[in-house]
């Protein structure tokens, strides 16, 4: 029963590398997670602990990847944005996005009861793909692309879930009240109807989630001026005993489309 | 914030479709398995309980693919087979790996407490690829490789960790003592030195493990003539019980590289 | 002036192969013909002689690949049919491709002036694809899916022409006469309008051509039997010359979609 | 005999697209031209009116591409460089690079006869291959390796050619003379045993061609101060009669590999 007779079968395999020089995004997506996250009866418009879990998963993934540079979440999906000189895995695109999906997914299962209230009650999954762009412009646009997304989604979640949950129509009604609005129409239906000022909605929902390593002076910055823009697991003053010019892989709820003063004050992220 | 100005990011995706008319496999691997098995103390040389584990993920994604005619199975690997007519998520081969790859991960971790005596340390990850097969001998080739491979590494592991664990070689000792033997070395040596006639090792063992639909009938003579060639967790009266002509998922512990009885009995199975 | 510094470059080259063990199909299209016949004043509606230049190509080129098996043509295309098991160049996709195009285009501007009355006004070009096929039935479906075509092409061009040149109709009179007739109106048409029985027509044009290496007996039996579904340079008396068993290149015009008698006389010619 | 029962064929067929926003190259390299060439008496170390004809055809298909920006040759071989924005063929990538094989291959049969003393003995062939680059500096990088080539050829076809044709050495002992040696010791023995100063070479030869539009202004400047390093058919008049502004298709000897003077006096040419 030597296997050296199928031995040939191996030929038939591929091994398809992402093109030199280029930044590409691995982006991961939950599947049916309308239905798990009624099952798990997820809060609405946003469960909280449902997006730090992702969160949570995502920044172990940037811990794990040195050229993950920089990953953009909103809801049940999650972009992890490479370096365009990284060398991971000989830049094999398959290995490179199975292996980081079954880590997204191996760490949603496992740290799911340190985050939700409810036993899992059947396992999720993810599906993923990579995106190769070839340009700095590319990979920015990509970027804002997912934020201008989390905008527009959270906006209309924000006014759908109002409608429902506070102004007791159905769905189906909520639903026809928002069909064709503009932005400003649901921020004026929000405020006349419900009082809602969406400018005060929380930054975590309104911008979503960015995980980069982030300077500790940074990030004390930014803790002082503009709490509710970051997630850390660290106190000001851990943050502030951290070693000069160290970083920490912080959770941000702030903008990334503007050039000021995100990319101003990270202009080496991308390279 | 609209985002239509940066929508064109969504041109740079590609996908890509399986060739028509062929058979696939998707073939799932552990990484790094060498410490996670260390770290939650697997039994040598086969741990039965993750393997079970491992057997079970793989029966649940053949439960929920119809064109998934066939899994074999060894170690922390799995193969899937799909029919070469299969139009699942219309060929896309990227949609059709990740899923496969996160629902197996998903499963592995969230069944864990099912099979393993110890809680799990760390989320472990499997990568994964698809390899394509224009021809039914190209198919059968690559099981009978899978299964070839199964019973070199058995017997070799049989052969090292008697070595170890009985001998009291250290285990550099038992891979010189190993190091250019073959097969009919390696059945001595267990025989003349440990008592172990390999043959009379298990089943399970040898031939790894097979998931496929069989039919009631087939099963029920299975469990007669060779029960150490099935787990199932169904009593010979609850297959029984089935209804004439129906099918059951199961996991086999037999030959699939000679035509017969294997593949005679399923002539159907690959189309 | 070394140029060790810029040879980086050659790594963003790729090397894409042809899946093992599958047929393929090297397709070749004349770009703008119908441009370059008019300016060659090609005959309507079919020009012999430019369709034996076409006919010269694809036998030289079967001469020069032993296996390539199988060409088809009619009008400005031509596809070349290859083993399954060939090795050529490595089977590099695009190696294989652009060499055959090239090859194509080189003898077609060379041997113009041997069969063309006109000089060649401005050179032409041809566009190529490669197509995979898996299976015999799928290689055989694309065979018959070009002499169809072959079939539906002549029909209507044979009928749209008879108008044109022998029912004085304008060019757009004629397309409008012909639109939504099914083949037996087109039949009806050339023979209650011009007397002409479409069955009649040469097989050279009904059938198109197809170019393989034949057994010298097989050659004799159809110069006797069906003379005009060959083309061919050579004499009865010169190929019954040839040594016993010998095989020829030879330009057919036969029906390779029914079974018999063509591939019942080539059993082994796709394999 | 209809065609829709095969016309499923059609569905294998792939159509892949070049990455968005790369720049690519399409690089054509002769078959078999050592043999070509011989058998075409072409003068050595360079036959001027080979390269002449070379020249003639990327000039040619620059300018049928608006998108082609810049083609690059020595020898047998060609590279076509096209803007990073091109939409051709809606970059579809086999049919980009078969179309200009064909015509390339095509056009050097077609104007063979212009520039060469011997009638064609038999159709010769090209193949070629589509490299992508994602950033300036990479095709900026690809340019100057092919250049850098063309200096390391040159200078060695030069070296032992002076000793074949001058030295009365063997090609075998010439080989042998060469093995190992520097660009200075083939300078050293070039100026020392045949009198030759490399320098003084012509530009033709030592640069290779470069095919770009140039501007009316620049030519003129060109012509007169570095006249070896254009060729052009029009006259110095004639290009003075240009409309002012306007761009003609020049073949330029020059270096490409510096910033200055070139890239400084086309500092749009690769966007």
């Amino acid at each position: 029963m030597a296997n050296t007779k199928y031995q040939y079968v191996k030929h038939f395999e591929e091994d398809e590398r992402i093109l030199l020089n280029t930044y590409f995004v691995v982006r991961i997506d939950g599947k049916g997670f309308h239905k798990f996250a009624e099952a798990h009866h997820f809060e609405k418009p946003n469960d909280i602990r449902a997006l730090e879990l992702m969160n949570r998963v995502a920044a172990e993934i940037l811990k794990s990847y040195g050229d993950c540079v920089l990953a953009i979440g909103e809801s049940d999906e999650y972009s992890f944005v490479f370096k365009r000189k990284t060398t991971l895995f000989n830049r094999r695109k398959t290995k490179i996005l199975t292996t980081i999906v079954s880590q997204f997914t191996a760490m949603y299962v496992f740290y799911w009861a340190e985050y939700m209230p409810v036993p899992m009650q059947y396992p999720p999954s993810f599906d993923g793909r990579i995106v190769i762009y070839p340009s700095y412009q590319n990979i920015r646009d990509y970027i804002s692309w997912r934020q201008a997304d989390t905008h527009i989604n959270n906006l209309y979640n924000t006014a759908f879930w109002a409608l429902v949950l506070k102004g007791n129509e159905t769905e189906t009604a909520a639903e026809a009240i928002l069909r064709g609005t503009l932005s400003k129409d649901k921020n004026e239906l929000l405020f006349s109807r419900f009082g809602i000022n969406y400018n005060n909605e929380p930054e975590f929902f309104k911008k979503g989630s960015v995980v980069i390593r982030e300077k500790r002076d940074l990030i004390l910055k930014r803790m002082e001026e503009k709490p509710d823009t970051i997630s850390l697991s660290l106190t000001k003053e851990q943050v502030a005993a951290l070693s000069e010019g160290s970083y920490e892989t912080v959770v941000l709820h702030c903008d990334v489309i503007r050039d000021s003063p995100f990319w101003e004050e990270h202009p080496d992220l991308l390279d």
